[in-house]
């Protein structure tokens, strides 16, 4: 692995932590994914979404559908919010961006995904 | 490990780093803390916590007190100060909640113990 | 590698992420540098700054120049700035403190690192 050798990411797999309410985390992570997937088209990402970061990926509350949507069809992230956070929040998955799953405990994804070797960034400022 | 069998959690580890001074950063680690023993009742868990995330644990201005030895008492939640933080405040371990225990260095800890396999969770938002 | 043992920090690696526009973020991270490095004097320090984070190692903005370029003459610490945030701020090389490097993609480096064994932290509040 050489950042100067052609590489398409194949076989990197890196776990993002989102959990913040502010529109300028939003907008970071938007970009951070935008330029990993610039970068290594083939990278595996996993968003892990939780707590005040749900509104990212809340249909009535996101402003950011269309690209995270496009992100989706891209078939190399995924978005997962916490069951905890959903129930905590009285809300449901019919509530979220229709490409969402879920997991059911966000911190229990987040170890288990660094335990099988992926790369872990929190999001946000 | 699978999300859907049945796992206490043994055997998984997960050090938290704890450096904020807001509110809603503390109630974001209690709430990940709680979700997470709920799920994993025997995983194990060190809570870093350095800076201006002192406030957390110092007993004459935390407001989770109560939550907190709950969490100790339980034997899978450790809560370590950096020595070094405790300085700079003019603080002792004697400030401290009656559980906390004291390391040299709160980004050495980190290190050592991604260095020996554990996950590294960034707490707060 | 005991904490109670004489350690110099030698192979020991550690990646911190830095995309704060903040103050006391920036207080922060140079404050966890320092104490680091008075821990152990030969680990091998990456600060990957990106985003907001870059007004840190702006020649025109940064109010830490002088303890930056301590820890950049100590050849234990590396600044790199994320070449993408350098354009989407229409900024360069140029304007950058002069032992700060870059990297095509901060997200890139951030896992690369952590696939070779570093750790990870993020850094700011």
């Amino acid at each position: 692995m050489n950042l100067s050798s052609p590489d398409s990411g194949n076989g990197h797999r890196v776990v993002f932590q989102f959990v913040s309410p502010d529109v300028a985390s939003q907008k970071a992570l938007i970009s951070n994914l935008k330029n990993l997937l610039a970068a290594w088209p083939e990278v595996e990402i996993e968003v892990v979404v939780h707590g005040p970061g749900i509104s990212l990926v809340t249909t009535q509350q996101t402003q950011h559908a269309r690209q995270l949507q496009t992100f989706a069809d891209s078939h190399h992230v995924r978005f997962v919010v916490c069951e905890n956070s959903l129930r905590s929040k009285q809300l449901s998955l019919a509530d979220m961006l229709p490409f969402v799953e879920t997991v059911p405990v966000a911190i229990v994804e987040l170890i288990l995904k660094q335990e099988q070797g992926w790369a872990y960034i929190k999001g946000g400022l």
